[in-house]
């Protein structure tokens, strides 16, 4: 049992809190001998950051990376990696004013009635500032799963609904994902989201957003029966990612629509090669990957926290309003694209050592 | 590290193949002192229980439960619950004719690439079967949750989607939902979804379905942060039933598509009690309930098994047709409605312990 | 959590009590593709089974042994293994008289106290009976480990003390262990043995006992540190066996005797081999086998039920006496070897494939 | 699976080498609303710190304890604690003319052939420094039991026997353990150990030690059937100690000499309260706790860290010898009591939410 830990034996524990004096992780059972760094690391560190374009919050923290134990001469040791960084601009003042009141759409109220106390600076352990800690051990995770399989494996999530606006998933362009603040795969969107997204800004209110993660080079095999399902590990990983609120596999909810012709995907030999004719499946069959790629998405609800007057009661339970004026994101779906790229290589790497544990 | 047992503190170990001699699961934690009998269990078992409308397969399992342990003179004494359910219809010949190619949309393939060997007697491990042991399971958890949180507590499921069809989830009915075969909760639609579900069956396809699982009477405070929030189990514990493809939680990918105002339920102190203007999320949050209703949802893909011939391989890789004329469900998401309230069950249960245990 | 599981990768979960209709367990990990039947595990139950000398009880089991799941057509799939064995002589009449006393040495009292119900039939779940599940258990680790390893593997345990005496252990001869009804691995104990336990037999009494298992073959890397260093985890599967009360790693509590020099294996290259110059680490440095026999050793009480009348209280309170009548041992330990074995072949696959997840 | 964490419910993960920038554990599953600072957890450090006697290493170390999270405003959140311990005196320079030699009776060999690599400053994972990280965690198991149980809660270690040299235990005398620097709680004793002590350390050897814990006031109940016994946990948690090669409860290896009638501690009645006549079990029955004293012991081996010779190998397998010249305790056993304690609480605190947990 494990409240704050994630994974089975590639397997990483978080701890603090959004206004404490730093959060970190410690990384377990990651295999030894692989050349790791903290600069490796800060490169995907950086895209989570806050701070990067005029639709995140301007909260500036620099999330450098310190690592602790673990590694030696720059190699993995094999022994437990310890991930530290510190909270550098903690305003706690901002959260005077509603400290004895509960966010509507945050976890204030569930927190105060479960432990009967909570840091209420920033959400204290609720804040996704405890998501930097998951970049970090899916950076790792990544690191080690590039080593394992080679140049073949990929792991890149974009960003395929802003609020109400999709865009158009067959123009999925990789390189084009990191050229728009959206994270958007179809360059076509990205001037209409622009403007959406201003809007919705300005208004102070705030929107929610779709993210696709796709896995490639992922060989058959990996995944358990019954309950180690890759995709039921996914499910859990995404799902643990604050405001996701729904998670697909390869067709996901969509899949009530289709027919059984439709949603099963035929199987070919192509010159010597299992090919199969589409991947309704998302690459995972029978909770086991089938070779294809690995196609996850998840939906984040509106930040919370907006301009515009709610109503809500106070810890004593008195009736009042709340109005949240702090540094936040109109969408906090468009950070949540390296966060999750950082579960889905947790659990992939996870299930590749399971999968060798127990099949060699 | 646990492939085929489910839960932390209240778990259960599924074991068994389709066509071996039996299936069951042993249940570890269940509290002691709960009074249990095999003919409680059994009425939820009469509702997964294939045979029982045209609309399900007509293969026959009277899936009687036997319990062999942890129950003395009529009550739970602590320690751990065996339960035996034999298997009666095992026609494998049926399955002599497709036991060297890889049937689509089935974990055929994935199996025998990652074990090397698998028994293909109905699919084995991978069959649906499995899931009566967790019908029995969930309807322990369900007379011990009853039992502490007395008769406001309440957990059912209903069918609110069945292939192109939804309906008006407003008019749920929970006493409609058994009175139809597609438990469905909504009676303006039963006509409709008859009659489509009728031609699919005709025509040898198959259809996908949603499920949502409505759960009353949860107290405030269940739910862990980080990697233990209640909707992270209960995205596992629904993904990693046979076929399941989407889990929601509340509003869940619909989400993406609310304005922070629309999303966020306000609160207000009604004489006395708080209360929730709207329920959003579904009665979770940052992973812990809010003594709301938990509301959540998943997408069961089309039956794999159709008439309708499709391209696959055999084991040996060599490219071929099938047409699965076994005994099988037009649409298997109508009988995952008591496997989706047991699993339901069993995370509530488990988080129920888990929050006495750290909390008191 | 697990109450009643052992093991991360290999698992394996009990259940059953003494005077049930059967005992069974459930082993989750197994590697594939591995050839195994009833027969092969048949032979390791019958050498824990009661009724074979007049040393030990005369309860009649046959201790049969079916396989219900995870192995096809001779081979494990991977899957669970689900194992079945029926209790055949239940005289749970025996049990009627002293119902409501607490047996001293026994865990009536402790059961009683925690779970407020307890079913007194022979000792419900306390019993040893349990033991046959974790043979079945080791038996099919053994096979593994063999399959894996090659013929160097063996493991073999024996009685090294029998009440206050003890034997030569510089006279260990495997072959001797299985011609003798003590299991005692040093022929010139044999006779004073019978001697002393013949009496202890007729006087109502009993006495203790120490095993010690060997295993041999082992490669150098198994265990990991901090917390499932190879000694740990042997200490734990031990220690958990009834009635065990101490646990010896090498030379155990032996060692506090030693001074640094004697206690330090010096190392040797003796023509491109590592050897150790001697064995007082009992293989394991740091949690993790060095490549030599792997040298564990337990104590075992004397059987707490004695014709012999002791002093106890009721379940009410009430002062009273008892002297248990049944079918007992009037040493326990010596049917406890084959469970050491089986325990320490667990811990053993179990790291190996822990390691094999790990370091590849 | 958790190759550095230990618990169940509490649970504590540590990271870090001896000779790293810093050490540190994270401790999850503590309970809310408990009163917790640095100065508490430094009395219990300042315990087992080095170099407060001339029988411990020279090593400076403040062992300050910095509390990174899960605390607010003094008191537990029932969020994860990050504790972090600078490492100050690190003379990895004393470490460089062994680097390449295995130091017998260390775990250098093993640690090399297991991961290819080792941090052999000091040891790195392998050192004992680790275990400051245990006795902050188990500090705050102690104020937690505390609250719960009462003053009458109390954890005591002692070293009983020192080398060669035993002490009388039925002089225990808890306010004589820490008057001298053995921790022996037999003030007849001291005298002799001293001289003895001053012998060894002079000569350049080491001695091994056994070091008993007891703990007082714990409640009926604790304890779980079969692989989460009491005995079993504490078994574990002792074992996992550095150099620890045996574990007893109660009577441990000396049961085996008992008669059935000396091991069966009766049961009273004494004016209404259950009393026991005697304590061979330990205050465990049946893996469960029994309201008497909980007795443990352990063996720690002689420092393997000698002045005098050794013959070993070196990395690339060339005979060599070694003398290790850092600076070492001559019994590496006495700091060992606050570590047995730290654990044994560790452990009692978290069978005691288990116990919450299932049995309410």
């Amino acid at each position: 049992m494990s409240f704050n830990t994630f994974g089975k034996i590639f397997r990483f524990t978080t701890w603090g809190e959004s206004h404490g004096p730093a959060i970190g992780c410690v990384i377990d059972g990651c295999p030894p001998n692989i050349s790791i760094s903290e600069s490796d690391i800060q490169k995907d560190m950086d895209r989570r950051r806050p701070g990067q374009s005029k639709f995140t919050t301007q909260r500036k923290e620099s999330d450098k990376v310190n690592i602790l134990s673990g590694v030696f001469q720059g190699k993995t040791t094999g022994t437990p990696i310890s991930i530290l960084i510190y909270n550098e601009d903690k305003r706690s003042r901002d959260y005077e004013s509603i400290k004895d009141k509960f966010r509507p759409g945050h976890a204030d109220f569930t927190y105060f009635k479960k432990y009967g106390i909570r840091d209420f600076r920033g959400g204290g352990r609720q804040s996704a500032r405890e998501t930097a800690s998951r970049v970090a051990a899916g950076s790792i995770a990544k690191i080690v799963l590039k080593k394992i399989i080679g140049p073949k494996f990929k792991i890149i999530g974009g960003v395929t609904q802003l609020g109400v606006l999709g865009c158009n998933i067959n123009n999925w362009n990789d390189s084009e994902i990191r050229k728009n603040p959206f994270y958007c795969p179809d360059k076509n969107s990205v001037k209409i989201w622009e403007k959406y997204l201003t809007e919705i800004r300005k208004s102070g209110s705030s929107c929610g957003a779709v993210i696709e993660v796709r896995a490639r080079g992922i060989p058959v095999g990996l995944g358990a029966p019954i309950y180690s399902k890759l995709d039921t590990d996914i499910a859990a990983a995404l799902m643990s990612i604050n405001a996701v609120k729904g998670v697909n596999i390869g067709a996901g909810m969509g899949s009530a629509f289709l027919s059984g012709e439709e949603n099963s995907d035929e199987i070919r030999n192509a010159s010597g090669r299992i090919k199969f004719k589409s991947n309704k499946a998302g690459g995972i069959l029978g909770g086991i990957s089938s070779g294809q790629e690995i196609i996850s998405s998840f939906a984040v609800k509106p930040t919370s926290s907006i301009l515009n007057s709610r109503e809500t009661v106070t810890k004593k339970g008195k009736n009042t309003k709340i109005s949240v004026k702090g540094r936040h994101d109109p969408c906090v779906g468009i950070r949540a694209v390296p966060i999750g790229e950082a579960m889905i290589a947790c659990v992939l790497l996870d299930h590749f050592l399971m999968n060798r544990a127990q099949c060699g």
